[in-house]
């Protein structure tokens, strides 16, 4: 990994344990842009530049990903609805095969789903070895919108009386171990919350709204939820505190300018998939005396 | 749950972190054997009584467990080769609805399970809430087949280097943890240890061998496996002491005689749901109303 993609990671990631204060985290990025992309030309064109190398340098480590079969990567995208999650997914994955990417969406749980535990749609949706899966939100929304509106958990099966603080510390510790259990066997475990200001998230949902051309991806429930903003950074706040370890830290993306947001985020994972310790394909291979019979075969056909 | 199926539970019950030494576990059963089928009669006759009595308790229970739908049963049952487990599962289950009940093998682990993490294939098959799922082998072999045979470990691309005893002590840590999340989100977890003798075994696959009707369960591959008892032995004791938790304790059955196995395993599995603080179905019922109205429709009809 080069030494530009360390410091970029470092600069976004949480370190475990410490509090998180949403409102002291920069949502424009400004000074993050002043380094990870120094220029005079627009921030939109330099970052374009930045993703479009990163896309390229992303599709070659993605092949290597998928030809050593070593390891798996995991991504998962999290953020405030219109903070930028299927932009991001579009703009970051369109140079890599979809053969060897799969992006998974987790709405509301099926009636299956409930019946399981929390855990289990996402362990139905894993990437094997070889292969990058991306959760476009993913089991965190447990301890999120659950937290935030806990009336849900009663399709959990989720008595009241169990629906304190106990709940949520022993999710955040199953998640905690299952994200350890992953890097164990081999997969890569990327977290990015896109910080959307509160302004912003308005401007995106009358944007949504009144060009005609985006008015499909509007929805009244968007706006019914920003009532609990407040409710959502306090819970977000805890999640990341509580689940940014050592092993799968959290990268806490400042997504007011969705340029910068996209450029940052193919960055840090084309720089993290090639810190990797990817095993050469083992084979088995045919051996010399083989391919010298198979050339002579060749040149004689 | 009663105090005799508490005292049952008790004595087969292996204490968390206590080590385990298999060859002074007795396979026989004969103290227990005392106690669980008191009389005279011959211990067949006992035991298929006590056998037919749980197996309608747990017909019973089976159904409380479906209609309340608050909690799952998993069921793993684990010995050598020819310990009982068919058997087991056949006579044990043979009284519940096969709606409410589900068995997996894990045989040997297809390409697309060995792409991924060791506890993959487990999660594709976990019970949900009302549902007994029966585990004939489990995730246990990845740390028991794959300890007396690491060359299988490369299939699952674990490295030469990585097979110490690091990987065991955090295998067991991930089965712990996954253990731990599934009994806080409702499954109860009963864990099965058949222990059979090295000389029952040989008299079973004799006459597996000899007896015409039994001919098609005979493998040469378990004759094989026999040269590595000893080491099979090892590995379970490493197992059952790390993985024998305060929330999903093994039970050791003694298993040369399987009437008697066969009977405590269903007592006990009866007797464990029964315990179980299975909350009544929730409906939404019929009103008062709805149902007076229906009443007078259906006897004017």
């Amino acid at each position: 990994m080069s030494r530009y993609h360390r410091r970029l990671l470092k600069h976004c990631r949480l370190s475990p344990g410490r509090p998180v204060h949403l409102d002291r985290l920069d949502p424009v990025g400004a000074h993050l842009e002043r380094w990870v992309l120094p220029g005079e030309a627009p921030l939109k064109v330099r970052a374009e530049g930045l993703l479009e190398h990163s896309r390229m340098e992303l599709a070659h480590q993605q092949e290597r990903l998928y030809a050593s079969a070593s390891h798996a990567v995991l991504i998962i995208l999290q953020g405030m609805d219109a903070a930028g999650k299927d932009g991001t997914i579009k703009h970051v994955m369109s140079g890599v095969s979809p053969q060897g990417c799969e992006v998974h969406s987790f709405a509301e749980p099926s009636r299956e789903e409930l019946a399981h535990s929390f855990l289990w749609r996402a362990w139905q949706r894993m990437p094997a070895r070889g292969r990058i899966g991306i959760f476009n939100r993913s089991y965190y929304e447990e301890v999120l919108i659950t937290r935030v509106h806990p009336e849900l958990l009663a399709e959990e099966g989720i008595a009241p009386a169990r629906r304190g603080a106990a709940l949520w510390r022993e999710r955040y510790e199953d998640i905690n171990a299952l994200e350890r259990h992953l890097v164990r066997s081999g997969t890569l475990v990327l977290k990015f919350f896109l910080n959307v200001s509160k302004a912003e998230q308005r401007r995106r949902l009358l944007e949504r709204l009144e060009r005609r051309q985006k008015l499909w991806k509007f929805s009244l429930a968007d706006v019914r939820e920003r009532r609990y903003w407040d409710a959502y950074q306090t819970a977000y706040e805890a999640v990341l505190r509580a689940t940014s370890t050592a092993w799968a830290p959290w990268y806490v993306i400042p997504a007011d300018d969705k340029h910068l947001a996209r450029a940052c985020v193919a960055a840090m994972i084309s720089g993290s998939i090639a810190g990797l310790p990817l095993q050469p394909p083992t084979g088995p291979f045919p051996s010399p005396a083989a391919r010298a019979r198979a050339r002579r075969a060749l040149l004689r056909s």
